[in-house]
Protein backbone atom coordinates (compact mmCIF):
# COMPACT_ATOMS: atom_id res chain seq x y z
CA UNK A 1 0.00 0.00 0.00
CA UNK A 2 2.73 2.42 1.28
CA UNK A 3 4.49 1.47 -2.43
CA UNK A 4 1.91 1.86 -4.06
CA UNK A 5 0.98 5.47 -2.63
CA UNK A 6 5.02 6.81 -3.03
CA UNK A 7 4.60 5.55 -6.50
CA UNK A 8 1.76 7.28 -7.11
CA UNK A 9 2.69 10.52 -5.95
CA UNK A 10 6.01 10.27 -7.48
CA UNK A 11 3.83 10.18 -10.60
CA UNK A 12 1.64 12.87 -10.07
CA UNK A 13 4.50 15.15 -8.98
CA UNK A 14 6.23 13.86 -12.54
CA UNK A 15 2.94 15.12 -14.62
CA UNK A 16 2.93 18.59 -12.79
CA UNK A 17 6.39 18.96 -13.92
CA UNK A 18 5.61 18.01 -17.44
CA UNK A 19 2.59 20.16 -16.89
CA UNK A 20 4.47 23.59 -16.23
CA UNK A 21 6.87 22.72 -18.81
CA UNK A 22 3.58 22.71 -21.40
CA UNK A 23 3.06 25.77 -20.16
CA UNK A 24 6.07 27.49 -19.68
CA UNK A 25 6.39 26.56 -23.46
CA UNK A 26 3.37 27.89 -24.36
CA UNK A 27 4.57 31.70 -23.23
CA UNK A 28 7.87 30.73 -24.91
CA UNK A 29 6.72 30.29 -27.85
CA UNK A 30 4.19 33.05 -28.67
CA UNK A 31 6.70 35.47 -27.59
CA UNK A 32 8.85 33.51 -29.76
CA UNK A 33 5.96 34.04 -32.78
CA UNK A 34 5.41 37.77 -31.66
CA UNK A 35 9.07 38.44 -31.94
CA UNK A 36 9.93 36.23 -35.27
CA UNK A 37 6.36 37.87 -36.69
CA UNK A 38 5.20 33.93 -37.05
CA UNK A 39 1.63 33.22 -37.35
CA UNK A 40 1.80 29.93 -37.27
CA UNK A 41 3.35 28.91 -34.39
CA UNK A 42 0.78 31.76 -32.79
CA UNK A 43 -1.63 29.40 -34.03
CA UNK A 44 0.18 26.24 -32.75
CA UNK A 45 0.14 28.16 -29.36
CA UNK A 46 -3.73 28.30 -29.30
CA UNK A 47 -4.60 25.08 -30.27
CA UNK A 48 -1.58 23.23 -28.39
CA UNK A 49 -3.47 24.79 -24.89
CA UNK A 50 -6.33 21.76 -25.28
CA UNK A 51 -3.42 19.06 -23.97
CA UNK A 52 -2.74 21.03 -20.87
CA UNK A 53 -6.30 22.07 -20.27
CA UNK A 54 -7.04 18.43 -20.43
CA UNK A 55 -3.46 17.53 -17.88
CA UNK A 56 -5.35 20.13 -15.41
CA UNK A 57 -8.41 18.41 -15.20
CA UNK A 58 -6.44 14.65 -15.31
CA UNK A 59 -4.04 15.80 -12.24
CA UNK A 60 -6.94 17.29 -10.54
CA UNK A 61 -8.58 13.96 -10.53
CA UNK A 62 -5.51 12.52 -9.65
CA UNK A 63 -5.25 14.35 -6.42
CA UNK A 64 -8.77 13.99 -5.57
CA UNK A 65 -8.49 10.13 -5.98
CA UNK A 66 -5.11 9.56 -3.67
CA UNK A 67 -6.42 11.71 -1.23
CA UNK A 68 -10.00 9.05 -1.28
CA UNK A 69 -7.73 6.25 -1.29
CA UNK A 70 -5.12 6.69 0.55
CA UNK A 71 -6.15 9.33 3.02
CA UNK A 72 -2.81 10.66 3.68
CA UNK A 73 -1.54 12.79 6.63
CA UNK A 74 1.26 15.29 7.16
CA UNK A 75 3.80 16.62 4.65
CA UNK A 76 1.77 13.83 1.74
CA UNK A 77 -1.31 15.79 2.23
CA UNK A 78 0.04 19.06 2.09
CA UNK A 79 1.70 17.84 -1.13
CA UNK A 80 -1.45 16.96 -2.81
CA UNK A 81 -3.42 19.70 -1.70
CA UNK A 82 -0.77 22.15 -3.23
CA UNK A 83 0.08 20.14 -6.26
CA UNK A 84 -4.26 20.63 -6.49
CA UNK A 85 -3.67 24.60 -6.67
CA UNK A 86 -0.75 24.61 -8.65
CA UNK A 87 -2.00 23.24 -11.82
CA UNK A 88 -4.52 25.73 -11.39
CA UNK A 89 -2.07 28.14 -11.62
CA UNK A 90 -0.54 26.39 -14.44
CA UNK A 91 -3.59 26.45 -16.64
CA UNK A 92 -3.88 29.71 -16.53
CA UNK A 93 -0.12 30.92 -17.61
CA UNK A 94 -0.99 28.13 -20.53
CA UNK A 95 -4.12 30.69 -20.68
CA UNK A 96 -2.01 33.74 -20.73
CA UNK A 97 0.08 32.09 -23.46
CA UNK A 98 -3.03 32.02 -25.65
CA UNK A 99 -3.91 35.46 -24.66
CA UNK A 100 -0.57 36.64 -26.16
CA UNK A 101 -0.60 34.37 -29.32
CA UNK A 102 -4.13 36.33 -29.92
CA UNK A 103 -2.45 40.00 -29.94
CA UNK A 104 0.25 38.51 -31.77
CA UNK A 105 -2.32 37.18 -34.37
CA UNK A 106 -3.81 40.70 -34.48
CA UNK A 107 -0.42 42.38 -34.43
CA UNK A 108 0.58 40.47 -37.17
CA UNK A 109 -1.62 42.31 -39.94
CA UNK A 110 -0.08 45.43 -39.86
CA UNK A 111 3.70 46.55 -39.84
CA UNK A 112 6.05 46.26 -36.57
CA UNK A 113 5.86 49.28 -34.34
CA UNK A 114 9.24 49.00 -32.63
CA UNK A 115 11.75 46.43 -32.25
CA UNK A 116 11.08 44.50 -29.33
CA UNK A 117 13.48 44.33 -26.29
CA UNK A 118 11.76 44.84 -23.02
CA UNK A 119 8.89 42.41 -23.50
CA UNK A 120 11.32 39.39 -24.86
CA UNK A 121 13.25 40.50 -21.35
CA UNK A 122 9.87 40.02 -19.58
CA UNK A 123 8.90 36.92 -20.70
CA UNK A 124 12.71 35.35 -20.37
CA UNK A 125 12.49 36.35 -16.43
CA UNK A 126 8.50 35.62 -16.09
CA UNK A 127 9.49 31.53 -17.79
CA UNK A 128 12.89 31.64 -15.47
CA UNK A 129 10.57 32.13 -12.15
CA UNK A 130 8.00 29.94 -13.44
CA UNK A 131 10.86 27.05 -13.71
CA UNK A 132 12.75 28.04 -10.31
CA UNK A 133 9.00 27.85 -8.80
CA UNK A 134 8.65 24.07 -10.04
CA UNK A 135 12.17 23.42 -9.71
CA UNK A 136 11.42 24.80 -5.47
CA UNK A 137 8.61 22.22 -5.25
CA UNK A 138 10.42 19.10 -6.02
CA UNK A 139 13.42 19.54 -4.29
CA UNK A 140 11.05 20.94 -1.57
CA UNK A 141 13.73 24.30 -1.57
CA UNK A 142 11.81 26.88 0.65
CA UNK A 143 14.89 29.43 -0.02
CA UNK A 144 15.03 29.00 -3.59
CA UNK A 145 10.86 29.96 -3.95
CA UNK A 146 11.11 32.69 -1.56
CA UNK A 147 13.90 34.32 -3.99
CA UNK A 148 10.96 33.58 -6.83
CA UNK A 149 8.72 35.52 -4.96
CA UNK A 150 11.15 38.68 -4.83
CA UNK A 151 11.84 38.58 -8.26
CA UNK A 152 8.33 39.38 -9.03
CA UNK A 153 9.32 43.12 -8.74
CA UNK A 154 11.69 43.39 -11.04
CA UNK A 155 8.65 42.11 -13.73
CA UNK A 156 6.48 44.61 -12.57
CA UNK A 157 8.91 47.39 -13.38
CA UNK A 158 10.03 46.43 -16.68
CA UNK A 159 6.15 46.44 -17.02
CA UNK A 160 5.75 49.75 -16.16
CA UNK A 161 8.55 50.49 -18.68
CA UNK A 162 6.82 48.87 -21.39
CA UNK A 163 3.83 51.25 -20.52
CA UNK A 164 5.81 54.28 -20.37
CA UNK A 165 6.88 53.80 -23.78
CA UNK A 166 4.26 52.75 -25.79
CA UNK A 167 2.15 55.56 -24.21
CA UNK A 168 5.08 57.99 -25.78
CA UNK A 169 4.20 56.44 -28.94
CA UNK A 170 0.77 56.55 -29.05
CA UNK A 171 0.55 60.43 -27.89
CA UNK A 172 2.80 61.45 -30.48
CA UNK A 173 1.12 59.48 -33.58
CA UNK A 174 -2.50 58.12 -33.06
CA UNK A 175 -2.22 55.59 -35.68
CA UNK A 176 0.05 53.61 -33.39
CA UNK A 177 -2.90 53.42 -30.45
CA UNK A 178 -3.89 49.59 -31.53
CA UNK A 179 -1.10 48.28 -31.93
CA UNK A 180 0.08 49.67 -28.63
CA UNK A 181 -2.59 48.55 -26.58
CA UNK A 182 -2.15 45.36 -27.66
CA UNK A 183 1.48 45.43 -26.74
CA UNK A 184 0.47 47.18 -23.22
CA UNK A 185 -2.06 44.12 -22.83
CA UNK A 186 1.11 41.47 -23.84
CA UNK A 187 2.90 43.07 -21.29
CA UNK A 188 0.55 42.78 -18.61
CA UNK A 189 0.33 38.83 -19.52
CA UNK A 190 3.90 38.32 -18.97
CA UNK A 191 3.61 40.14 -15.68
CA UNK A 192 0.52 37.72 -14.51
CA UNK A 193 2.74 34.69 -15.86
CA UNK A 194 5.06 35.97 -12.65
CA UNK A 195 2.44 36.40 -10.26
CA UNK A 196 1.24 33.08 -11.44
CA UNK A 197 5.00 31.85 -10.62
CA UNK A 198 4.88 33.58 -7.31
CA UNK A 199 1.82 32.09 -6.60
CA UNK A 200 3.21 28.50 -6.68
CA UNK A 201 6.31 29.64 -4.77
CA UNK A 202 4.55 30.77 -2.34
CA UNK A 203 2.46 27.62 -1.86
CA UNK A 204 6.07 25.75 -2.85
CA UNK A 205 7.49 27.37 0.45
CA UNK A 206 4.08 26.81 2.54
CA UNK A 207 4.52 23.55 2.17
CA UNK A 208 8.14 22.75 3.14
CA UNK A 209 7.45 25.43 6.09
CA UNK A 210 4.57 24.78 7.02
CA UNK A 211 4.46 28.52 7.24
CA UNK A 212 2.50 31.16 4.24
CA UNK A 213 4.52 34.01 3.53
CA UNK A 214 1.55 34.68 1.27
CA UNK A 215 0.27 38.55 1.53
CA UNK A 216 4.01 38.60 3.57
CA UNK A 217 6.54 38.75 1.40
CA UNK A 218 4.84 41.18 -1.26
CA UNK A 219 6.70 43.61 -1.95
CA UNK A 220 9.59 42.96 -0.38
CA UNK B 1 -16.82 12.85 15.54
CA UNK B 2 -19.34 12.79 13.01
CA UNK B 3 -21.33 15.49 14.09
CA UNK B 4 -17.99 17.79 14.74
CA UNK B 5 -17.19 17.38 11.47
CA UNK B 6 -20.53 18.17 9.79
CA UNK B 7 -20.47 21.00 12.30
CA UNK B 8 -17.00 22.39 11.21
CA UNK B 9 -17.99 21.51 7.18
CA UNK B 10 -20.84 24.06 7.94
CA UNK B 11 -18.67 26.66 9.34
CA UNK B 12 -16.22 26.04 6.32
CA UNK B 13 -18.82 26.89 3.99
CA UNK B 14 -20.07 29.90 6.07
CA UNK B 15 -16.56 31.63 6.00
CA UNK B 16 -16.53 30.51 2.18
CA UNK B 17 -19.90 32.74 2.12
CA UNK B 18 -18.46 35.61 4.30
CA UNK B 19 -15.14 35.71 2.23
CA UNK B 20 -16.79 35.51 -1.04
CA UNK B 21 -19.32 38.56 0.06
CA UNK B 22 -16.28 40.86 1.25
CA UNK B 23 -14.66 39.89 -2.55
CA UNK B 24 -17.85 40.64 -4.16
CA UNK B 25 -18.53 44.04 -2.13
CA UNK B 26 -14.78 44.77 -2.93
CA UNK B 27 -15.77 45.00 -6.35
CA UNK B 28 -18.70 46.50 -6.13
CA UNK B 29 -17.43 49.18 -3.87
CA UNK B 30 -14.33 50.09 -6.14
CA UNK B 31 -16.82 50.31 -9.02
CA UNK B 32 -18.70 53.16 -7.22
CA UNK B 33 -15.49 54.72 -6.04
CA UNK B 34 -14.77 55.40 -9.60
CA UNK B 35 -18.31 56.28 -10.82
CA UNK B 36 -18.99 58.71 -8.07
CA UNK B 37 -15.40 59.79 -8.06
CA UNK B 38 -14.77 59.12 -4.49
CA UNK B 39 -11.18 58.96 -3.28
CA UNK B 40 -11.88 57.78 0.14
CA UNK B 41 -14.17 54.70 -0.95
CA UNK B 42 -11.44 53.14 -3.38
CA UNK B 43 -8.56 54.20 -0.48
CA UNK B 44 -10.94 52.12 1.86
CA UNK B 45 -11.10 49.20 -0.66
CA UNK B 46 -7.22 48.90 -0.92
CA UNK B 47 -6.85 48.78 2.95
CA UNK B 48 -10.63 46.48 3.32
CA UNK B 49 -8.13 43.86 1.10
CA UNK B 50 -5.88 42.43 4.19
CA UNK B 51 -8.82 41.25 5.98
CA UNK B 52 -9.81 39.17 2.54
CA UNK B 53 -6.41 37.89 2.20
CA UNK B 54 -6.50 36.56 5.91
CA UNK B 55 -10.04 34.68 5.29
CA UNK B 56 -7.90 32.95 1.91
CA UNK B 57 -4.70 31.88 4.60
CA UNK B 58 -7.26 30.79 7.49
CA UNK B 59 -9.82 28.61 5.52
CA UNK B 60 -6.87 26.90 3.37
CA UNK B 61 -5.88 25.79 6.60
CA UNK B 62 -9.07 24.83 7.35
CA UNK B 63 -9.56 22.93 4.64
CA UNK B 64 -6.11 20.78 5.14
CA UNK B 65 -6.87 20.46 9.10
CA UNK B 66 -10.16 18.73 8.59
CA UNK B 67 -8.62 16.45 5.80
CA UNK B 68 -6.16 15.55 8.43
CA UNK B 69 -8.20 15.01 10.66
CA UNK B 70 -11.12 13.28 9.65
CA UNK B 71 -10.09 11.73 6.01
CA UNK B 72 -13.63 11.98 4.75
CA UNK B 73 -14.49 10.55 1.48
CA UNK B 74 -16.67 10.89 -1.90
CA UNK B 75 -18.55 13.71 -1.44
CA UNK B 76 -17.37 15.58 1.53
CA UNK B 77 -13.43 15.01 0.48
CA UNK B 78 -14.63 17.01 -2.84
CA UNK B 79 -16.40 19.39 -1.33
CA UNK B 80 -13.51 20.31 0.69
CA UNK B 81 -11.52 19.99 -2.25
CA UNK B 82 -13.09 22.38 -3.99
CA UNK B 83 -13.47 24.89 -0.71
CA UNK B 84 -9.59 24.74 -1.07
CA UNK B 85 -10.08 26.07 -4.70
CA UNK B 86 -12.59 28.61 -4.66
CA UNK B 87 -10.94 30.74 -2.22
CA UNK B 88 -8.25 31.18 -4.22
CA UNK B 89 -10.52 32.26 -6.76
CA UNK B 90 -12.10 34.77 -4.45
CA UNK B 91 -8.99 36.21 -3.06
CA UNK B 92 -8.26 36.99 -6.68
CA UNK B 93 -11.54 38.41 -6.71
CA UNK B 94 -10.26 40.81 -4.51
CA UNK B 95 -7.47 41.96 -6.01
CA UNK B 96 -9.47 42.66 -8.94
CA UNK B 97 -11.31 44.95 -6.27
CA UNK B 98 -7.81 46.87 -5.31
CA UNK B 99 -6.73 46.81 -9.04
CA UNK B 100 -9.52 48.67 -9.76
CA UNK B 101 -9.39 50.85 -6.74
CA UNK B 102 -5.90 51.91 -7.96
CA UNK B 103 -7.28 52.50 -11.42
CA UNK B 104 -9.84 54.77 -9.82
CA UNK B 105 -7.29 57.00 -7.74
CA UNK B 106 -5.27 57.46 -10.90
CA UNK B 107 -8.28 58.38 -13.21
CA UNK B 108 -9.19 61.12 -10.69
CA UNK B 109 -6.19 63.13 -10.64
CA UNK B 110 -7.85 63.60 -14.28
CA UNK B 111 -11.49 65.01 -15.39
CA UNK B 112 -14.06 62.96 -16.38
CA UNK B 113 -13.48 61.46 -19.98
CA UNK B 114 -16.73 60.48 -20.27
CA UNK B 115 -20.20 59.19 -18.69
CA UNK B 116 -19.48 56.12 -17.89
CA UNK B 117 -22.71 53.07 -18.80
CA UNK B 118 -21.04 49.91 -19.95
CA UNK B 119 -18.39 49.88 -17.15
CA UNK B 120 -20.81 49.38 -14.17
CA UNK B 121 -23.15 47.61 -16.23
CA UNK B 122 -20.01 44.86 -16.67
CA UNK B 123 -19.54 45.05 -12.68
CA UNK B 124 -22.84 44.33 -11.89
CA UNK B 125 -23.22 41.28 -14.29
CA UNK B 126 -19.74 40.02 -12.97
CA UNK B 127 -20.96 40.86 -9.38
CA UNK B 128 -24.33 38.70 -10.19
CA UNK B 129 -22.65 36.28 -11.51
CA UNK B 130 -19.95 35.52 -8.09
CA UNK B 131 -23.12 35.49 -5.82
CA UNK B 132 -25.17 32.83 -7.85
CA UNK B 133 -21.96 30.67 -8.54
CA UNK B 134 -21.35 30.62 -4.15
CA UNK B 135 -25.42 30.27 -3.94
CA UNK B 136 -25.32 26.89 -6.82
CA UNK B 137 -22.16 25.91 -4.20
CA UNK B 138 -24.36 26.23 -1.12
CA UNK B 139 -27.32 24.85 -2.73
CA UNK B 140 -25.31 22.31 -4.60
CA UNK B 141 -27.43 22.91 -7.51
CA UNK B 142 -25.37 22.20 -11.10
CA UNK B 143 -28.28 24.10 -13.14
CA UNK B 144 -27.47 27.63 -11.52
CA UNK B 145 -23.84 26.78 -11.90
CA UNK B 146 -23.85 25.78 -15.63
CA UNK B 147 -25.83 28.79 -16.30
CA UNK B 148 -23.59 31.29 -14.56
CA UNK B 149 -20.97 29.58 -17.05
CA UNK B 150 -22.91 30.59 -19.68
CA UNK B 151 -23.27 34.51 -19.01
CA UNK B 152 -19.56 35.23 -18.95
CA UNK B 153 -20.00 35.68 -23.03
CA UNK B 154 -21.92 38.64 -22.01
CA UNK B 155 -19.52 39.95 -19.95
CA UNK B 156 -16.84 39.25 -22.40
CA UNK B 157 -18.95 41.25 -25.56
CA UNK B 158 -19.17 44.59 -23.28
CA UNK B 159 -15.40 44.24 -22.91
CA UNK B 160 -15.24 44.48 -26.78
CA UNK B 161 -17.69 47.62 -26.76
CA UNK B 162 -15.83 49.39 -23.66
CA UNK B 163 -12.61 48.84 -25.84
CA UNK B 164 -13.92 49.61 -29.42
CA UNK B 165 -15.21 53.18 -27.76
CA UNK B 166 -12.14 53.92 -26.13
CA UNK B 167 -10.50 53.23 -29.03
CA UNK B 168 -12.22 55.86 -30.71
CA UNK B 169 -11.72 58.66 -27.89
CA UNK B 170 -8.18 57.93 -28.03
CA UNK B 171 -7.42 58.20 -32.07
CA UNK B 172 -9.75 61.28 -32.05
CA UNK B 173 -7.87 63.02 -29.28
CA UNK B 174 -4.36 61.78 -27.86
CA UNK B 175 -5.16 63.98 -24.31
CA UNK B 176 -7.58 61.07 -23.56
CA UNK B 177 -4.79 58.17 -23.91
CA UNK B 178 -3.56 57.75 -20.73
CA UNK B 179 -7.40 58.06 -18.53
CA UNK B 180 -8.67 55.87 -21.77
CA UNK B 181 -5.80 53.03 -20.75
CA UNK B 182 -6.84 53.13 -17.55
CA UNK B 183 -10.77 52.65 -18.62
CA UNK B 184 -9.85 50.09 -20.74
CA UNK B 185 -7.79 48.14 -18.08
CA UNK B 186 -10.73 48.27 -15.59
CA UNK B 187 -12.81 46.40 -17.78
CA UNK B 188 -10.27 43.83 -18.28
CA UNK B 189 -10.38 43.70 -14.52
CA UNK B 190 -14.11 43.01 -14.27
CA UNK B 191 -13.54 40.56 -17.33
CA UNK B 192 -11.76 38.55 -14.86
CA UNK B 193 -14.20 38.99 -11.61
CA UNK B 194 -16.71 36.90 -14.00
CA UNK B 195 -13.42 34.53 -15.39
CA UNK B 196 -13.34 33.82 -11.62
CA UNK B 197 -16.67 33.56 -10.59
CA UNK B 198 -16.76 31.30 -13.92
CA UNK B 199 -14.47 29.33 -12.40
CA UNK B 200 -16.05 28.50 -9.34
CA UNK B 201 -19.25 27.76 -11.11
CA UNK B 202 -17.32 25.12 -12.97
CA UNK B 203 -16.04 23.81 -9.86
CA UNK B 204 -19.36 24.01 -8.43
CA UNK B 205 -20.77 21.99 -11.17
CA UNK B 206 -18.24 19.29 -11.03
CA UNK B 207 -18.39 18.79 -7.09
CA UNK B 208 -22.62 17.89 -7.72
CA UNK B 209 -22.03 16.09 -10.71
CA UNK B 210 -18.73 14.66 -10.32
CA UNK B 211 -17.91 15.49 -13.96
CA UNK B 212 -15.94 18.40 -15.32
CA UNK B 213 -18.06 20.94 -17.67
CA UNK B 214 -14.37 22.88 -17.54
CA UNK B 215 -13.00 23.57 -21.17
CA UNK B 216 -16.30 22.48 -22.65
CA UNK B 217 -18.51 25.13 -21.62
CA UNK B 218 -16.65 27.64 -23.15
CA UNK B 219 -18.20 29.45 -25.76
CA UNK B 220 -21.64 27.97 -25.29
Amino acid sequence: MERHFDAELTQLRERLLAMGGMAEQAVGKAVKALVDRHAALAQAVIEEDAAINRLEVDIEDACLGLMARYQPEARDLRTIAMSFKIVNDLERVGDQGVNIAERTLDLLNEPLLKPLIDIPTMAVLAQQMLKDALDGFVRQDAELARAVCRRDDDVDRLNDQVYQELLGYMTRDPHTIARAIDLILIGRHLERVADHATNIAEDVYYLVKGATIKHRLTGV
